[in-house]
């Protein structure tokens, strides 16, 4: 079943990659737009990531095959809520939100039955740490893995729904991504160490230089490539960051709590060859890492 | 005074591609190089980046107006040992180590004064996390910043030291540094922050996750390219780092210590207003930082 109509909800530097890159890839079907933002959405429309503007979000939503949630989790999640009632079971919703638990557990018992509309969470490894269509690129999700989690309470989407999320699973790897399926719960876990933590790491990064250096601030440009790398997602924003910390904490909790004592234990061990080790075990992390010569 | 003759004792990365880059910007004289691993010394000897294999570095040594110290902090505390008898005071040493307070140190009263090579402490800061002279590059410090942080013991260097070290200044310039002169105890203090602290956050969190996905290493490359570059650092060898952890251990202790307790900070208030000013304190180091829209 060919997905005619999209709606996205959303169109920030995801949602508006998403629609730049479903016509870059020639999708021919009309993309209707809505951001709480006007200047996002206008944005949006000006790069032609939307064919155009919804003046009414659930309006657009109920006559669209497939609806695509993007912004914050909080907002994804009241989506949710808002459409599940309007929509029917020839629909799919879609996101792509940076955390899956939370949403399945909101989806539950209003979507994948035989009458309610499909709902197939989605996250695209992919990013920048600043947001914004303007930003956006149509080639952002190339080469990057989009992962998928479907909710399994015991629920199995109308066939017209599975069939457009058949589609939309064509449509992301035209976007030159590799798919993914996890159980939402292990999702979590799994962003929660290769995403989460490397963005709070950073940003603790950010927020210490920042005060140690807050008299000495002409002194930063001295750190090369090592800082700017590391200290690149300090940029990210707050708000998207804000749903992730309360949506996922605990297992983000965990995930930094066992990197403060890796630190710790690195730092109590400077002069012992237990630092040989550590290093080894980096070195070894690395060579089997992707880019590893980058 | 022009510098004539170069010697290079330590042609991995950094040697050699000073070597490349004294080339690329029309260095006319001889650079003799040298290095306890004959595949690197061949490797810079085939590449360009020397002119001429040392058979004795000591005896090069003598017969050049500057010679620069690559390798390890320990290497060169042990080229100043044995370099000082043999030096006139019409001889530079200068070296690209990462820290510099030890090295002051070890160069006390024998360089720097009537009778005596000149010493003068310098640091690119500028790398790779691949060592070795196949990964030099003449356009390595392109852009970066040089350090230089003279000893001040209350010596002074001969006069034709002083010309070669002006000299030496010159040709930094010309492979595209800006300069900045630093207090040796200062200088370590600044690279344990922006420099030595990312490589040891990196390499604490690769050792992590490459016990942390033992056995699932296949979703590593999930991750995109926000892990990809907060594990750069960790491919980094040990031999650099070990005598780096050595003779800075203080200040590292101290930078580490202080980023445990913010990522510490940071998790346990992942649901509190005080996330949203830890994400303003990082922005605001980024729109501080170079290059923060890349």
């Amino acid at each position: 079943m060919a997905i005619q109509g999209i709606t996205i909800l959303g169109t920030g530097l995801i949602g508006a990659s998403v629609g730049l890159a479903l016509r870059a890839q020639g999708f021919p079907g009309s993309i209707a737009g809505w951001d709480p933002d006007p200047e996002q959405l206008h944005t949006a429309l000006s790069r032609g990531a939307v064919t155009v503007i919804a003046d009414d979000p659930l309006t657009a939503a109920t006559q669209s095959d497939l609806i695509l949630l993007g912004g914050p989790v909080f907002t994804i999640l009241e989506w949710l809520d808002r459409l599940a009632p309007v929509l029917r079971d020839n629909q799919l919703v879609t996101d792509v939100g940076s955390v899956k638990g939370a949403l399945c557990e909101r989806a539950r018992d209003r979507y994948n039955a035989p009458g309610q509309a499909g709902f197939l969470p989605g996250h695209p490894m992919a990013g920048k740490e600043i947001g914004g269509a303007a930003n956006a690129d149509p080639m952002l999700f190339l080469g990057s893995v989009w992962l998928f989690a479907e909710c399994r309470q015991g629920s199995a989407m109308a066939p017209a729904a599975r069939a457009l999320a058949d589609a939309w699973r064509s449509w992301v790897g035209k976007f030159g991504c590799r798919t993914l399926d996890l159980d939402p719960a292990r999702h979590d876990v799994l962003c929660a160490w290769i995403s989460h933590l490397p963005q709070f790491v950073s940003t603790a990064m950010c927020a210490l230089l920042e005060d140690e250096f807050a008299a000495n601030a002409d002194l930063l440009p001295v750190g090369g490539r090592a800082l700017r790398e590391m200290t690149r997602l300090g940029a990210s924003p707050f708000s998207m960051w804000r749903d992730i910390a309360h949506t996922n904490s605990e297992a983000i909790a965990r995930a930094l709590d066992a990197l403060e004592q890796r630190i710790a234990h690195l730092r109590e061990n400077l002069k012992t060859p237990e630092l040989r080790d550590e290093f080894d075990r980096a070195n070894r992390f690395r060579l089997r890492s992707p880019g590893s010569g980058s």
